[in-house]
């Protein structure tokens, strides 16, 4: 095996994998995906429900260096944006307006890509057509943010937003999230994305 | 499905899942034994290699709280003490003594407890001999205090340490975490374990 690599996955529900029954979700799938590749790949998991950019603003480093000690080969991954365009409980406005999740985007991948190599991942629909169009939008602003700061960042979002398999099980499930199917098929974009291949590589 | 539950696992690497190809572990595969038994079960995984009893301490209050909001059914899974048992890097002494260990596994418990359910799994061996005795000694004196506390433990040390397949697999893999075998071994145990049963039912 390669040497040993411990990445931390910084996001929402979906990073998490909310609603997979294999409770793998995007995350452990492409990371036994990497093992079976040859990777000694060790895999931290932090994705928390209903996270926005400012709850992993405000954490990720806290409990980033609590898992990856300088001796350690330790590699990012983020992907939120998508409860920062949800509404807030009295319906009156988004969680965060799309500004400022880009404003806390810059700073945490700023501040990451400065630590370790760190990637981005965009954030997925949660099938609600209002949020989605929000959601749409915010990872398309995301790109050129990336882009400026120099983190590869891979947008998802179409892809599930066209999947009739992804809908089918989000409306078995608990009308957000998916199941195995749903989170296969981000794992395997991941998983084939040329950046985390040089990382795993 | 019955009411969400959301579980946060606290540990070392064996909570993590270390070695394992799936990237399940024994707490990935309980999870999803528990959703197939048709509990609503989000997994926040905490494990990180190489913590004692001192790591946790300092970390869990704190990563908890981020996952679990007073409006959730939330529950703690508490699973360390193996790496105390290690020696420090100098090998001059253990890297927590067992009586300190144990005094942190008090605060650990008790504060838990205080706030939410709260489960405690022994420690696994790491497959040196002279550490699985310390590690065979911390995991029969946490008994009793788990008894004192008023929280169920679940004994898995000799479990691991009489198993041939364990062995095989540490051998196979990095010399002191098991792979897939081992770690469904852990979790058909704990899976079985009434009180976890208890727990998400």
């Amino acid at each position: 095996m390669a040497a040993p690599l411990r990445v931390c996955f910084f996001g929402d529900s979906f990073v998490n994998g909310t609603g997979d029954d294999a409770c793998l979700g995007w995350v452990g799938r492409a990371c036994a995906a990497g093992r079976r590749n040859g990777t000694d790949l060790t895999c931290y998991n932090l994705g928390i429900r209903g996270d926005t950019s400012a709850d992993v603003l405000r954490r990720w480093e806290h409990e980033a260096r609590a898992r990856l000690a300088p001796e350690h080969d330790g590699r990012l991954v983020f992907s939120f944006g998508a409860i920062d365009c949800c509404l807030r409980d009295d319906a009156s406005q988004v969680r965060v307006p799309v500004d400022q999740a880009l404003a806390n985007a810059r700073m945490i991948l700023a501040s990451a890509l400065a630590w370790r190599p760190t990637l981005m991942v965009g954030p997925l629909p949660v099938c609600d057509r209002e949020t989605d169009g929000r959601i749409a939008t915010m990872s398309a602003a995301l790109a050129p943010l990336c882009v400026s700061l120099g983190v590869r960042y891979l947008e998802v979002f179409h892809h599930a937003a066209n999947s009739s398999s992804w809908a089918c099980e989000v409306a078995a499930g608990d009308g957000a999230h998916p199941n195995a199917i749903g989170y296969t098929a981000v794992s395997d974009a991941f998983h084939r994305w040329a950046p985390w291949q040089a990382c795993i590589d």
